[in-house]
């Protein structure tokens, strides 16, 4: 269970994105990173970057070759997307990705899911004591999908996907239910928001975690150690070694 | 909880398959049907018959009217089918279908999940000894998919859309995980088949029940009360009150 060599070649799809950000700003320098975006880059990066749409086959095998492992973040990101959007982007696209990344024998595959795949937890009989330190509802990955939308129903069915091409291949994979990304500061006023903030140092940890640990599949929850939370980090810690320093407790008065 | 009414209209869609056959052979009088199908029928039918395509939204809205329940059939039933035709048809044909219901004001969904959405869970390790009677381990449903095909990656993807469509909307919804329908005599010579053997009698009577019962949202497994089980049916005991006559040890030195 050795610690990977830091020289991997890591793709990362969707690199403009927040999600993107958080990671590069802090990780930018310990692997040899391979951005792609759908657009041109607004600005410099200092690796290299493919304009490529994930859902173009082509173009997604051409820039899996060399690559030891893949975090994807592409997609159509907006809770509100239409069907037609997540279907082509989120879920055939997610396809398209892991086909490449199993061909070109990737190691480890992570994708970023999100707490909307299993948002119809929050009935109106748990919320807001759901949000609340004292309650002790958790998920913790192991239950089955409730999106609150068509957005949470696609990255449902990426992890399926994630599933069946892990089961097939032997790729490590892990999907992260990422929660509610924001710089420096929780979301005030937003109690759902707090319950679920994940701390951009946080994330870069927690995606460091998912490129060097090693998992066969795993579905794990990212969201900071806050005081309110229903989501359990209880197996992110376990079995990636994540250790989040960053609490939404300590700002709330801020 | 009060049993429905026998003069509800059900809309059978991809009623010209096998487990359309199976269920009209001993319920074509139980129901108003209206058959649906995307192939001009190459028998006649005693029941109204509509030719039209799942991902064909306006058919689909224009065959919705006036229905009561939906059982939904349709899609590429083949565990080999290529990720294009799931894609389109299981995925986003389900989709169409449910849109429609929840429009329609429909108040049961029956979805034909399969088997093949939890294929996976026979790992090495656990096969072929998970097919004899001794052993203890079983699916209830309650487990994340864990597909063995794209086919089964699509039906998992379909009980997603419908838990999301009954939460939206508060449409009853069951999700069966049809095992292996053969009429009159389980298959012979194939310990897994006759382990979630579904004869054409419990068959029919399971879609019967949930037709006329009453329940939120439920994911079942479709076998008959074999010796040689690895799915659970208590839950599609419990909700839907299905008592199965069939058990393919009966059959075995036939």
């Amino acid at each position: 269970m050795g610690e990977r060599v830091r020289e991997s070649s890591v793709l990362l799809t969707g690199a403009s994105g927040r999600v993107g950000r958080a990671i590069l700003g802090r990780l930018g320098d310990a692997y040899d990173w391979r951005l792609l975006d759908r657009d041109r880059p607004t600005h410099e990066f200092d690796h290299e970057f493919v304009v490529a749409d994930i859902t173009d086959e082509e173009a997604v095998a051409e820039a899996m070759v060399g690559i030891d492992a893949v975090v994807h973040l592409a997609g159509d990101p907006r809770p509100e997307a239409p069907w037609d959007s997540v279907l082509a982007n989120n879920i055939d696209g997610t396809r398209t990705v892991l086909e490449a990344a199993v061909e070109a024998g990737v190691e480890r595959f992570v994708f970023a899911s999100s707490n909307h795949a299993v948002g119809g937890y929050e009935t109106e009989d748990r919320v807001p004591k759901l949000y609340r330190p004292p309650d002790e509802f958790r998920l913790d990955g192991t239950e089955l999908p409730r999106p609150g939308n068509l957005y949470g129903v696609s990255k449902a069915a990426g992890e399926t996907l994630c599933r069946y091409y892990h089961d097939e291949s032997g790729m490590g994979v892990v999907c992260v239910r990422i929660g509610n990304l924001t710089e420096s500061h929780p979301p005030k006023d937003y109690e759902r928001g707090q319950a679920m903030w994940l701390s951009y140092r946080d994330c870069a940890h927690l995606f460091e975690r998912c490129l060097d640990a090693d998992y066969g599949f795993e579905i794990v929850y990212g969201i900071s150690d806050n005081d309110r939370k229903y989501y359990s980090i209880d197996r992110a810690r376990e079995v990636l070694g994540y250790d989040p320093q960053d609490n939404s407790a300590d700002h709330i008065d801020d």
